[in-house]
């Protein structure tokens, strides 16, 4: 057998066991010293927990894609679970990246593109391809409008995300996703028609303009937002599931929609839980016996520190410090913690910048960091390293990779 | 679209801004330390500019090409212009190579070939491949012999170089460098013919050919120098510009041929300087509104270390020190201090050795390393990684690359 890529060698040799490993995702973990102090948010946060935990763990700092990318959070989680970030990331197109983020129960046949709602002038030509950023409740009203549309052979689905942008999703036997936007990308012009990029596509094509042009006639009073372009015809992509690769039985503990839809991606069963890190903690431990390795993802991090809130995100992080006995008392063999990228609060959004990451289990070779931080991390047994390479650790660690080669 | 290596991940995602970037690499610039102190160059040198540039930086060890691997010239810079210099370097053929390092302007149509004035016996057969290295001002008076050689439909220059080495480079319609050389390696043997390597190639090898016979009698009576080899027939490599993968105007200062040639290569413009290195610092601050990118290359470190002159390369280092506040006082958004690859005066030459980078931004990220040497940059915040990433950690820092997915 040739071996591709790491995937694929991992897969080769890993084993089902008993062991059990705990992934805690603090998204946008790492940050930039605050000028005042010098210490960044996590090294500002009181987290006796964590240092005690990191104290026993090896330690290190990654890239999530490679150095100087700033990673959005498809991407930033496929490498966290051992998928090649830009090989993977290019499956997802971006119809499905839209319903990733709105909890949608995307099947395997299913076709989904992304929408954004538009203004056109009585020549047909577009003034403005986000129609003004209308509401994300006039959005909502009108994908209520446009689920009316009957096409015959096919089951629509409108769904809304956010101000001008929604996903629509075509269901039906034998339809392709290689059919080419109808955004134009510019205004001035007409919206494109959908053109199949194969002949398997033809049947699909001509659905997405007949639904363009109902589309058409439904909003003609809706000024400004009176069209609608789409762009990202997109399908599940053939990924190779968590269990094919790891032999795991994997499940997912996560709030936020988009988080569930990329551990959904890779064959994780999704937890129902509560949207607190208190209860997402308690959801590891109730469903504990049932699986033997979890996702459990963190949202509050990223978002203070997109909103460039220092205090916010060193509260979120004393809250995880806080919660983490209810993982550590589990006893569970590999526990990793670390982000998908860092979050600085001083950028107000994601960066290429490391990810800190501790390992622990009982076979980990402690190093000498005392103190879960973005400095000491530099210090740690583990270096600086691709995230790709959390999950082999991992495996091995909870002794769950055979030996390579005779 | 498939990304296929990190320069296409970079194009995809590189944007134009205000900010500019500074890449100071000082060649050669690793070193090993004097048995007698037990310091290298760089740490036995007074450096308190770069000291304290190094404080409010990002410190870290590359390797330039991989571990082990002593790099030349080429592979040296194409990696810290974000180059993979094992497939680049490849594209740059050894006839390519001599015009490079003699400041010729050549064309994208031209073909270059490196030559050797050889002795031939009476028999016609090698006797010597280097005509006892005679020296560069006999190459030169016989460059200039045999560019008086007329072939119909194309322009001659030959080029002379050091010792026995010259370049040839043929200008014309239609030519190309499929051509095999006519160097044998060996003595007792006759020189090759050129031949054609593929049938678009066929002028060109007859070209060579007649060139190498038109020599032939010119140099008749010149013994030891009454012959000449050719090999490395090249063209200028299609490598993506500077401007095209990273959407910069890129300068370059550099006093030495070589390296001119290497920045023209890449799509730098570049900037008439003074050789002495306050000379170049002064270019730098002359030119400084008119370009994003600036490549300052200093030379003077290599060839001490060349020439085993370990205080020589202290001594640059510390006039590299001095002329640093010419550059910093500009304020640069990002500045960079690295070399292309080590250049110990105890090995007298290029060696494998990781080399010493600082990386100062606004939101870099400072680490614990507060002095510029290879000893404390191992415990710099950037671990030790490949020289190619060191480009897109600069345009990451001055903010140029746009998130990656979604």
């Amino acid at each position: 057998m040739h071996i591709a890529d790491n995937l694929e060698l991992i897969q080769k040799i890993s084993t089902p066991s008993p062991t059990k490993i705990v992934l805690l995702v603090i998204d946008g973990l790492g940050g930039l010293p605050n000028p005042e102090t010098g210490k960044t948010e996590l090294e500002t946060a009181k987290t006796p927990n964590l240092d005690q935990l990191a104290t026993k763990s090896i330690c290190g700092l990654t890239d999530p894609v490679s150095p100087g990318i700033t990673p959005g959070s498809p991407p930033g989680h496929l490498a966290l679970f051992g998928y090649d970030p830009v090989k993977y990331n290019e499956m997802i197109g971006r119809g499905l990246v839209e319903t990733l983020g709105i909890d949608f129960d995307l099947k395997p046949e299913d076709i989904a593109a992304r929408g954004n709602f538009c203004t056109v002038d009585e020549a047909g030509l577009v003034t403005d391809r986000r129609a003004g950023r209308i509401s994300t409740e006039k959005c909502t009203e009108l994908c209520r409008l446009l689920e009316g549309i009957a096409i015959e052979g096919v089951k629509l689905f409108v769904l809304p995300v956010k101000e001008h942008r929604f996903a629509v999703v075509f269901r039906g036997e034998g339809l392709a996703p290689e059919v080419s936007d109808s955004d134009p990308q510019q205004t001035g012009v007409m919206p494109k028609a959908a053109k199949a990029q194969r002949a398997t596509a033809r049947r699909t094509a001509n659905i997405a303009n007949e639904f363009i042009a109902q589309t058409k006639s439904i909003l003609a009073k809706h000024h400004p937002a009176n069209m609608v372009l789409l762009r990202g015809f997109s399908k599940q992509p053939d990924i190779p599931t968590m269990s094919e690769v790891y032999k795991l039985k994997p499940a997912a503990i996560a709030a936020y929609p988009m988080y569930r839809g990329l551990a959904k991606l890779v064959g994780m069963q999704l937890l129902k839980t509560g949207a607190t890190i208190a209860e997402e903690f308690t959801t590891l431990k109730q469903n504990y016996a049932d699986y033997d390795f979890f996702f459990l993802h963190i949202k509050g991090t990223d978002s203070a520190g997109e909103d460039g809130d220092f205090n916010r995100k060193v509260s979120a992080i004393e809250e995880i410090d806080k919660a983490l006995p209810t993982l550590t008392s589990l006893k569970p063999d590999v526990i990793v913690v670390t982000g998908d990228h860092s979050t600085p609060a001083l950028l107000k959004g994601h960066s290429w910048h490391t990810v800190p990451v501790l390992l622990y289990s009982k076979w980990c070779r402690a190093d000498r960091v005392r103190e879960f931080s973005e400095t000491t991390c530099i210090m740690g047994g583990l270096g600086r390293f691709p995230a790709t390479q959390v999950m082999p650790l991992a495996m091995a660690n909870a002794l769950k990779l055979n030996k390579f080669g005779a």
